[in-house]
């Protein structure tokens, strides 16, 4: 079974809430996909989710990953 | 209870001000969903508050999720 | 023979699925342009795959071709 | 006293020169906001600007902070 | 003699292929400026190639480049 | 005598060549500004321009200053 990249296939969310959430979790399925073994990743979330520099960092890729959910969405303007 | 990602639920701020204190407020809540632990933020800030290079890409972050909220607002021209 | 950097010659896709999964091809064939032996690839590939700070930034690139993608095909909205 | 984040609490400028004279400011004032120490930040200045990578990372943001502020400006087209 | 930073002096390209090969020449291109020494920059092209994480980071920047070319060519829609 | 950051003040070049000089340009006069010290400069020069990684990364900067200076000449289309 293949990953799925695009939860429900749509950028188009109802809030900015749900689009930040999107966000992250677009940004996630693509380590999924490039390391698709869940006791590797697993291990290295402990690694991450302790170093200030790699968390940091993943606050960069899903500030990008929202931007483009944030467009796509006219940035919910009239919501 | 869950994490707020975006605080009130828009990007939308009367000022540029609100709207750089929001690009602040939302790159933190990323980091606190991926690393819950209060105890361990409060290290690792210690951390990235006194390195250089973490500072610097800190503010990398920011100008980032602030470009967001800037084209969300329009730049705030007619302000 | 020389290695294609755009699968199909277009960024145009159906879904936002498999725009996501082009931006991660075309990611790979700049790779795969810069260091053409396979033999080093794949044993890179078992370096990245293991290493927490460079799986987050392929997601980083991946992010970035995907706002591309995304940007062409108009945010799939009418999908 | 807070610290302001915008210096007059608007991105509009008069010309290209001073827009990027705002990217450098708004780029140190997110730095200050995350270390108030004065004292900290000084010793670190001496630390980035002595380091090729680190004024490289900082010419990055200040690229970023200025993209938005250009778009802003409408790239002061007129002027 | 100076070193030509855009080929043919134009972002304008046929397809999205020819497109992405104009982003890795102009990517190049800056390093070549920089680095004039064509020893210096074979020795370091052993360098990049065999390793993981500038491997990516050279994708990063290839990545970037082709934002802006894609833009520039409304992203091949037509073709 | 201040540094100038935007050399004739204005972001609008005749030609894609002459924008990427200008990309280059400004990128190298936020480094001399938050490293005013010649000698210093001259010396970090010596550093980057023999490391892959830092290479790659002035690569990067040098792309977003051209994206911004791009959009700005609307990607010199007519040209």
């Amino acid at each position: 079974m293949s990953t799925t990249l695009i939860p429900n296939n749509t950028l188009i969310t109802d809030t900015p809430e749900e689009g930040r959430a999107l966000a992250i979790k677009i940004a996630r399925l693509v380590i999924k996909t490039t390391q698709p073994d869940e006791a590797v990743r697993i291990q290295l979330r402990d690694v991450y989710a302790n170093d200030a520099m790699m968390l940091i960092q993943i606050g960069h890729v899903v500030a990008l990953e929202f931007a483009t959910i944030a467009a796509a969405n006219n940035y919910w303007r009239k919501a």
